[in-house]
């Protein structure tokens, strides 16, 4: 069982937000056989994949642990992951060579509305971006959430443009 | 000298597109002697950034050739960059363990215009994000540029936050 990447401090300060019998921390490589994968389907379109096919991606990232931060919250009870979201550092050329923090993929289980979640998972993966000494945090996220992350400390900027292959 | 990553066929065809004189290829190391540090402070605050921290943040990416795709415009006759932009292959979960293409730091020299330069930096980009095997390739830009990116075949989607450090 291995950390997505090295447990700091940098948990500590959200760990104690959090209701007793949850826990922050790092995504594990044993999260698949807590619920990972069927919680990051309440987000979007997620298809099989299998435990061999979640390791080969987690040991991807592992092996990049400076760029990619995952973060999950556990039930602790139930072993169960019921919120995530993903913190991915770019290398830039711009603002003397900076980084920039992408926040991804935040997803809350629905059994878990009105605890915060998700205000905690944007504070961490917000706090991660910093550590790893970013310039700036981004995201895109639906016009009608523009009120959520407003509260999180972001404004808005720009509009997102995409193209599906 | 050194391509940030292998110059393959995917650069072909949007080359016969550029008028004669000019080439679009990846970001060579020794770029920063052609004017790209340059080129890019006409985008955003660059800072004073030294050949060595050039050379470093170059070889970070280099190491990760299949993350890191920074695609440069060069006029051959004053051996200048003249555009440029970057795609980042960001590795996920969802969708298969799929990946998403990030279209960012895209500029094109206030000396070039009407070219259609912009237009082949996102061709080529969007390319180097199908070929890389993303389902998805995004970018944030100011809402007065939505009529280009939607020529280019983007659709908007969400909007942007971002929180500066």
């Amino acid at each position: 069982m291995m950390d997505l990447f090295e447990k700091g401090s940098v948990f500590d300060q959200v760990q104690k937000e959090l209701p007793d019998g949850y826990a922050i921390r790092p995504l594990r490589s044993d999260d698949f056989g807590k619920g990972y994968m069927k919680l990051l389907s309440q987000l979007t379109v997620v298809g099989d994949v299998s435990q061999q096919r979640f390791d080969e991606t987690f040991k991807y990232m592992a092996q990049r642990n400076n760029e990619y931060h995952v973060v999950v919250i556990e039930e602790l009870s139930t072993k169960s992951i019921v919120a995530s979201g993903s913190c991915m550092v770019e290398q830039k050329f711009i603002r003397e060579c900076g980084k920039v923090a992408h926040i991804e993929d935040v997803v809350v289980s629905d059994t878990m509305r009105g605890k915060n979640f998700g205000r905690r998972l944007i504070d961490q993966l917000t706090a991660i971006g910093k550590a790893a000494g970013c310039y700036k945090a981004i995201l895109c996220c639906d016009e009608k959430n523009e009120g959520f992350y407003a509260k999180c400390g972001y404004k808005k900027k720009e509009i997102e443009m995409v193209v599906y292959y």
